[in-house]
């Protein structure tokens, strides 16, 4: 079975499990439409055997896949032929609506026993998902130790590291050797998380001192002290945005880091794991911010996406009516001069993308906190005079192409300025906006590519018509 | 020294470094401009004392962020002061063309001596950016196993699995216990990596048949045979693209996984830690090509800004001279009603914010792996009905407010037809155009939003004056 000629699988996995899981993953490990369809054609012959089997084959991640490409119909169909002792990690893999829906079909003593198998903040993450009464019951069918961890864990606000974190971790005292760290684990295996990659050491009143990785651990001598072999950790505050642990975990490569209290004890940890979605998920808001749209999933219903985007379109429609007032000042050099009307939709539309070019790298580097007031004048330098140089390029082919076919000298300078004022100011906002939403305490990511559109089409239609009433008319 | 009232600090440090890097890092361990004025002060003093001793209180990733706030001036002053056992790990986290540059002030022994500490993948990523002649001359310097491991790395493609991997790596055969792998890992520290997750069980053809946790290794007892307690891998070519890797590990939350070569050998291994970089270098290259422009980076020139921007603006600039040529045909029309020439703008603008929006949300959907031919057809069905009634909403607004002002029920329905029309040519450019892209092998965030700009324009421009021709005129 191991990967002589199909070397994208699991190798380890029962061998008839591995030929279906072989057929449902592409190359590169992508669910395909074909074993989909497989999927489909079964529930839609009644198969609750066929479908078992198929679910069965596939990891919890790409079963919480399968969920995405199916319909709400076809979810309903399948849920209950999910093993028990998978659907915890189904859920805590399903994106948050299909995740509601699929709530609402399981029985909660059924979910409550499913959620004890999970970490607390993977079980946290589900329990948030559920509707108040559901929440209640599901609870109170909990034992004691994992129920109490859940609602630890939902005290904390969402997206901070509080909700991040998993309560279980393993810690040592400063006088402990290696020896002892390592007997501790044989033998205290209930209450240690499933899978940890540090040991803290922690002074008397639960303070992080350093930590040591298990895979140097084990490379010790059993009477090596704790306190010799440790490096410095990088303490997360439990109440510290996911945004900026996501920031620390990247910048330092950190496997985990302990959370401590605002008395500095320790209270749980963070795993990379854990981060990297967060990483995705903050990367893919600010391109979705840019775009003024939030993702309404790929699940999501018309209704939802209308209303996810249409409040944005509504906000352009106005700001865009202010910017026309321009033309409408100028109505008569228009009705004079008709080539106007051609050339300033070019320059503002050009204007606008320099705009999204320069508002894109700023927001990059906002969020790669690569931005701060050491550097900033001279960023902001830096692209005021690409924006001229782009701009005088820009207005070099332009001014010649309206030469060529109008052969209107004035008409092709008034085109060349305006262009150069416009790529100017697109500059200006690009780099402006997001800095000064910034400063506010805003996401700079949020509304700007409004703002900068807003700017440069009402500066694209003004320059034409202002330098065109100056030198052309 | 703990944190008991500035939590943003890494225990477990010497107390006057912590002082420094407390100084050095604000709350959410971005490193702030004070401190980068501080080393400024110091330089222009020419205090190299001061200089080493703040750049030694750093973490070399915060020293690598200090160069990105520096020009090229002050980095080739401090360069000298740092410590060579600093220097290759603060090489392999600067930005390529910072590092370019601190390459050529240190000498090829030193540069040597360096690299020998770090895994192989990061020295392969740093003697990648050398020239020719000095990669020769390090490599010269180099004892033979770090320079193999180094020439092997750089002989597997950029951006690929070979590339991403460290050779380094655990693995014990099928027949070892827990006691024996225990056993190999203290005794053989030379050749382990420095720090490591799992231990790969491999069979007698070095091709992986499972792994185990360290974490669970040390809580087994040491007679367990390691077949016993093994989990099933997630197997890497060696050739596969960076991308998919950091999709597989983001899918199935890795830690580390086996990257074997076409025979299905064991040659390395990736850990997460390296793929969080990648996630983050992919979600950017996203934001950024949807906004047409390449990041230059926070320390590019002026040259680099205009190389990386203006190519796309002039392709924009043709596509949209080809967009207003509509208006060229329909002068007539322009000149005897100028409100047109208004409303125009308006409604293109507005379309390409709406294609704008569905083009984001596809590419994020794509790059997620959310999107193949089983729900294709229903995904493209939702946004067109989604831009329908957008479109709806929109076109009451706006002939809404043309009959407000100008009194004139034909231009109002010119004007909500044309706006109908033009949101309903966004989401069919704005659904397709990066399914097309990506069914041809593209990448689905290059050029589209060009493509869909130039349709939305089009479509804007043409709708209004040829609705006008029919029912206005």
């Amino acid at each position: 079975m191991s990967g002589e000629t199909d070397l994208s699988t699991r190798v380890g996995a029962p061998a008839d499990e591995q030929d279906l899981e072989d057929l449902a993953l592409d190359e590169d490990y992508a669910l395909n439409a074909a074993f989909v369809d497989m999927v489909i054609d079964a529930a839609d012959r009644g198969d609750g055997e066929r479908v078992r089997e198929l679910v069965a084959a596939l990891h919890p991640a790409d079963v919480a896949d399968l969920m995405g490409f199916l319909t709400a119909d076809y979810r309903e169909e399948i849920v209950p032929h999910i093993a028990p002792e998978e659907l915890a990690e189904i859920l805590s893999e399903l994106d948050t609506n299909i995740r509601e829906e699929v709530l609402d079909i399981v029985a909660p003593a059924t979910l409550a026993k499913a959620l004890e198998d999970l970490d607390s903040d993977d079980a946290a993450d589900v329990v948030d998902d559920l509707d108040d009464r559901k929440r209640a019951s599901v609870l109170a069918a909990m034992p004691a130790a994992p129920r109490s961890a859940i609602e630890a864990s939902l005290a904390y606000e969402d997206d901070t590291a509080g909700r991040l974190m998993q309560r279980e971790v393993v810690y040592a005292p400063q006088f402990w050797t290696v020896g002892q760290a390592l007997e501790h684990m044989r033998g205290d295996a209930a209450d240690l998380p499933e899978l940890f990659f540090d040991v803290y050491v922690v002074d008397p009143a639960m303070r992080p001192q350093g930590a040591t990785p298990i895979s140097r651990l084990v490379r010790m001598a059993p009477n090596t002290l704790l306190t010799e072999i440790m490096e410095p950790v990088t303490e997360i505050p439990v109440d510290m945005d996911q945004e900026e642990v996501a920031y620390i975990f990247d910048k330092y490569h950190l496997i985990s880091a302990p959370v401590v209290d605002p008395g500095g004890r320790l209270v749980g940890q963070i795993t990379v794991d854990d981060v990297v979605g967060v990483i995705q998920e903050e990367s893919e808001e600010d391109m979705l911010a840019l775009a003024n749209v939030s993702d309404a999933g790929r699940d999501a219903s018309t209704a939802g996406i209308v209303r996810s985007r249409l409040p944005w379109l509504v906000l352009n429609l106005f700001t865009e009516t202010v910017a026309v007032s321009a033309i409408a000042v100028f109505q008569d050099e228009v009705q004079r001069v008709v080539a106007l009307a051609i050339l300033m939709p070019i320059i503002s539309s050009v204007g606008g993308n320099a705009g999204t070019q320069t508002l894109a790298v700023a927001v990059r580097a906002l969020a790669a906190r690569e931005l701060n007031a050491s550097n900033t004048t001279r960023i902001i330098l830096r692209e005021l005079m690409a924006g001229l140089l782009n701009g005088f390029g820009l207005a070099m082919i332009m001014g010649g192409a309206v030469w060529f076919f109008y052969h209107d000298i004035r008409l092709a300078l008034t085109a060349g300025l305006a262009l150069e004022a416009d790529i100017f100011v697109a500059a200006v906002g690009g780099i402006l906006a997001p800095l000064i939403l910034e400063r506010m305490g805003r996401d700079p990511a949020v509304s700007s590519s409004i703002i900068v559109t807003f700017l440069t089409d009402l500066m694209g239609f003004f320059a034409v018509l202002a330098i065109a009433a100056l030198i052309l008319l």
